[in-house]
């Protein structure tokens, strides 16, 4: 219980602006990595998840920018998720540097879509159970 | 006044991801371009800006995705700036596809950043006479 | 016949990095730009294309890159079709900046692709109609 | 002497087109990364390089698609360096799937850039040694 995912990401080149810092748009990517790994730890591929016709589409990304991350910063993500998980699940991170800054706050919220059904259900009880440990 | 500025964007098929939809960090990209032809309608480009030493970076993000824009979608971006201009300045932009759905809905909120000086500084003068055209 | 097709597109912020120039992976997208608008120019869209079950995928690029491409630059593709179209279409595009330097020269590579029979055919004959006139 | 430098990628969702393959263009990614750790592992990064005034813009990109690479892949990078390095510097970089499929192969030109004079220069002697010996 309580526990929080740690992941880490180095910035590529490519992800990086003129202005020598990470894109906005780009964290999307990294908190997405997060989010795979996370549920990957949990036990299911969100891959899998995706062939056994259960796919999680972002509905809101809300994310403050407090410090750049620069070129060749090894990031560290830490991610819970948010209490209950019902037919949408709340993603947090915080984005630390090594210098131990904390850099940007993101919160993604997505929902359970059945695409057999074509309609967006709750969380499947199989899916709850694996990532209650991340739960906050 | 109270004017609305529209802007289009056609979707590239790179910017969709395997589920056929425009990938959810990508709408940061079409969201700039929208800010970046509002301010050169208003009068200036952002490229001058950056030059005369005053950047406007991201601070915060927050985004509603409600249908997907798919590959090859013409999208219609609706943008205003909030009342009033301070520090910070907030672009409120709605996207809609040619069917007129509703697909997405963002504010983007930026800070003045003087280059010279390395601190947040309030809306310069001559900006904020260019911008009240679309304040609301 | 001997017609080149000529597009623009803008460099936005996202797309540069933090050398302040055109991430060399971005021009993939402006190369697949012009290639879209050169096929709708032709009358019909890539995405009808798609819907009929015939598939572009790229099998080779070859991108030479002579000038950075800076922020906000217009950029401006002129795009040619190599003789004969084939089981394989060859794109060339040249890339120049508003000073018209030449900025870089790619050559992209497409077979065509029945996504009902999984494999590759000839150029479908209302296509090759159609893209003749680019044709070099 | 003759060694080849490994490194592996993860195949993000972003990263990822409607095809459901990764976009031809984001394999600049991957090269990009392979290329860094290979630098990185040889004894020096490529960050603190800029820092010492040597940037290595790339120059040419030539890249081979045979298969394509499909959303959560880990993909295996294998990269060498042509003989000799000069002022251009070849990085050959084929890329694999778990299933020991060759996907990808990549020829990236680099030249090497005195940031300082403004001009391209021979690869600097202290590099050429941390570099030896991956080149084939």
């Amino acid at each position: 219980m309580n526990k929080v995912f740690e992941h880490k990401v180095r910035v590529r080149y490519g992800e990086t602006d003129k202005m020598g810092f990470v894109y906005y748009g780009n964290y999307a990517l990294y908190l997405e990595e997060a989010r795979t790994e996370l549920i990957r730890k949990a036990g299911i591929s969100y891959k899998e998840m995706e062939e056994k016709g259960i796919e999680l589409p972002v509905v809101n990304l809300n994310i403050t920018y407090r410090k750049p991350a620069l070129y060749d910063d090894e990031l560290l993500l830490k991610t819970t998720i948010n209490n209950p998980i019902g037919k949408k699940i709340f993603f947090n991170t915080s984005i630390f540097n090594t210098n131990n800054h904390l850099l940007v706050e993101a919160m993604v919220t997505l929902v359970f879509f059945d695409t057999m059904n074509k309609k967006v259900i709750s969380c499947p009880e199989f899916l709850e159970q694996k990532l209650k440990e991340y739960i906050c």
